[in-house]
């Protein structure tokens, strides 16, 4: 519990309404988007809106004074309780932090506060013919500063990369509340250790980042999106060999499995072909005069891979529609049971389908249903589990699923989060992944840039 | 000076002939390619060669318990000093790790020893229509181990990023003897810290890589390259943004100033036109079918922006005689002084032509000749000065030319390097771009993993 002085202080250093205090206000805050009510989250004691960079670090500063937990949110999209209290202490909503400070056209960068939301960011971007790619699912509500927490990729990944290629420059409030910068204004830095790099996916343990500055690219001039469903699931992930093999880089390379087409064609019906066994998704981008050509040749190995159906966008309503069925999933999954949750496990691209078998097998013979959608490019699968989380005796078989789903993907040489983080729900897993001496490291570093464990604590590991 | 029970315990534990004790044999590895005498370099005590992880691990072993210096050397190649001992020890030689262990092709990674030289890589990855895109000027001599060290860039930086964009995974061995594991074999990574990107362009003060596994993207299917000239620098950098603004993203922009095309021509004549005050050299990559219309496009820019005369290749021979014309560059700086240095600062690219007037103007003054090459899209210049050292009041302008650029650099929002990195020859500065909360945890996290300051030491900062 916050002390009363603590409390005194925050209201002496912030207006009144930029801090909730009440049961009801702080128990929306208790939850993320994981959503697992066995998480051991609590009830934060305090909800601070903060509206610039003085004001957190002085809110950092009393919470250190008082050895007081601080957890970072933005829009809450977490799905491993990286955002929520275990222990009580202040959560530092950052909604009003949302400005765009400067887009930079020549320099061809952003400057954020870390409550902007993604979607709003590559909107801005693009309407000025530069392009910021990192599209995780939930973009049209998550931020940057959770993109940053929590390392985010997407689907377009294959080809970009992840939030970590795009960051150049940070204003980072550390534990004490000193106010640090970890990059510069440039593409390139070679100046010391790349400090930067460090905050980036460490999921607000080391320290709390204020402002962010964004390397752009230039917007391609045009995208097809292209659907190719195949009977067999292996064949789908052969092709995707093919097509790189010719030497073509497509933007994204999505995939679903038979539940995933089924569940969303079920509830959202957009035509899908149920009775398939996988489908791709490709989207593909660049100049315009070439598209419809590159279109083809792809359209081409995918037929002589044993595609059974093939569909694509002749504009972009017709490729929001495929994307809009793509990422109806996880809605579609919750009309199956009262909750569904998701999972973000990757392995080399060579043993994902053994992956996605496997994974079905599991959940086959937990009496579970799971959905998958993933990314087949970067070897990344979400399965998603619709679940009743009243029913103690599914939950319990859950937990069992997920752990053996982790141990496979294991053993196949995969890890258990290529872009959702650890947080709460995967910190029993961490060591299974990450060895014990760079584990020590982590926790070392931990120490020096936190030394009283006050920054998001008891996550990761 | 190394002891004699420190002697005898590496003669335990290695082949003789990987010991390199004489004089002559040490003197050799007391200079690197920043080749300034006045650098505070030493001849080191020992230089070993390890031929596997094993052995590297045994010599630090030894050292640690000692407290004896530790260097790591691929081909010496840096230019800041930053692989020379400053107090003696034992400078690591990694020419002998120089395997690539695996490529992946279904998982578009390569496993590569320390010592394999960058080009070599390239060479055997685009074999099978893969890509490594990083390509610092000396690829065909510089090391991964190097290009890890010093988070190597290049010309293709522009579009594809730098080195740390594509090492996914490392083997490095602390300080201790200790080997840890940084990543993992996938594309994506969000469990815990990235530790990984830490190690990317620390110069080896905090670990030495030993293995590293390299993500590689689909090689583009064919190439151009377009040299244009310029009457003015300014109109140059200007085309760079009219390219931009009609979302084409070239592979590299590059740059040559007029001392720079005129000492090319002079020594190395390959018809370049030397009555220009600049050149771009543009290189665009895609596929087969679209290139020509490609260049087409960019050509008409370059034309409407004022380039008063413009060349293209026809077939990779013509593509290599221009760039081999901008990479002569620094070889034909030494026919005009006995000896020749090179400088790395980079700034936002809207301040490009004021760092590159800038610099001509300081040397002018000084009564230095420059040659200037650069990656102009990135907003990097490379100033190249001739110069004899043993002419001492030469040098002394020069040392307080270098200073003033520094210093113009930093004021127009840039740093003191984007890709060769700070070593011995610029740790003065340091203080100048990276501020000094950042550099004290910096410090902090230098002392956590090498306590005993063996790695590398004296470095950076």
């Amino acid at each position: 519990m916050l002390t009363n002085n603590l409390i005194k202080e925050l209201n002496n250093t912030l207006p009144k309404s930029n801090i909730l205090s009440g049961i009801e206000e702080r128990y929306v805050y208790s939850i993320d988007a994981s959503n697992d009510p066995y998480i051991k989250s609590q009830i934060p004691d305090a909800v601070v809106f903060v509206e610039n960079i003085e004001q957190v670090q002085q809110v950092v500063k009393i919470a250190n004074k008082h050895m007081t937990p601080i957890i970072c949110r933005g829009a809450g999209t977490n799905t491993v309780g990286a955002c929520v209290a275990t222990h009580g202490g202040i959560i530092l909503n950052f909604s009003k932090m949302n400005k765009i400070l400067e887009i930079n056209a020549e320099n061809m960068t952003a400057r954020v506060q870390p409550g902007v939301i993604v979607g709003d960011l590559q909107k801005a971007v693009e309407d000025i013919g530069l392009f910021y790619p990192p599209d995780p699912s939930n973009l049209k509500v998550s931020t940057i500063g959770g993109s940053i927490a929590q390392n985010s990729a997407g689907a377009r990944c294959f080809k970009y990369g992840a939030t970590k290629d795009y960051v150049i420059d940070m204003l980072v409030v550390m534990a004490d509340g000193q106010l640090i910068r970890t990059g510069s204004n440039t593409i390139k830095n070679a100046t010391g250790y790349n400090l930067g790099s460090l905050f980036i996916g460490s999921e607000g343990t080391l320290g709390i980042v204020v402002e962010a500055t964004l390397k752009l690219i230039t917007k391609p001039q045009t995208s097809q999106v292209i659907m190719a469903y195949f009977d067999k699931i292996e064949d789908s992930i052969k092709s995707v060999n093919k097509i790189i093999e010719k030497q073509i880089c497509p933007t994204t390379i999505d995939f679903m499995d038979q539940n995933a087409i089924q569940t969303v064609e079920k509830f959202y019906p957009t035509g899908l072909l149920c009775d398939k066994e996988s489908a791709l998704i490709i989207e593909i981008d660049g100049y315009e005069t070439y598209i419809e050509e590159l279109r083809k040749t792809i359209c081409n190995i995918l037929r002589e891979n044993k595609a059974s159906s093939i569909q694509f966008s002749k504009n972009k309503q017709e490729a929001d529609h495929i994307w809009t069925a793509r990422r109806s999933s996880m809605a579609a999954c919750t009309k199956l049971k009262p909750n569904v949750t998701t999972d973000d496990v990757i392995v080399p691209r060579q043993n994902l389908a053994k992956l996605v078998k496997g994974i079905q097998e599991i959940c086959k013979r937990h009496n579970l249903t799971v959905c998958m959608v993933g990314h087949v490019g970067d070897g990344s699968v979400h399965p998603q589990i619709p679940i009743d989380y009243n029913d103690k005796d599914e939950y319990r078989h859950y937990k069992i699923a997920k752990s053996e789903i982790y141990h496979l993907t294991v053993k196949l040489d995969g890890i258990i989060s290529g872009e959702h983080g650890i947080g709460l729900e995967k910190k029993a897993y961490i060591s299974k992944v990450v060895e014990g001496g760079a584990l020590d490291y982590m926790r070392q570093i931990k120490k020096i840039f936190d030394p009283k464990n006050i920054l998001n604590p008891y996550k990761i590991f």
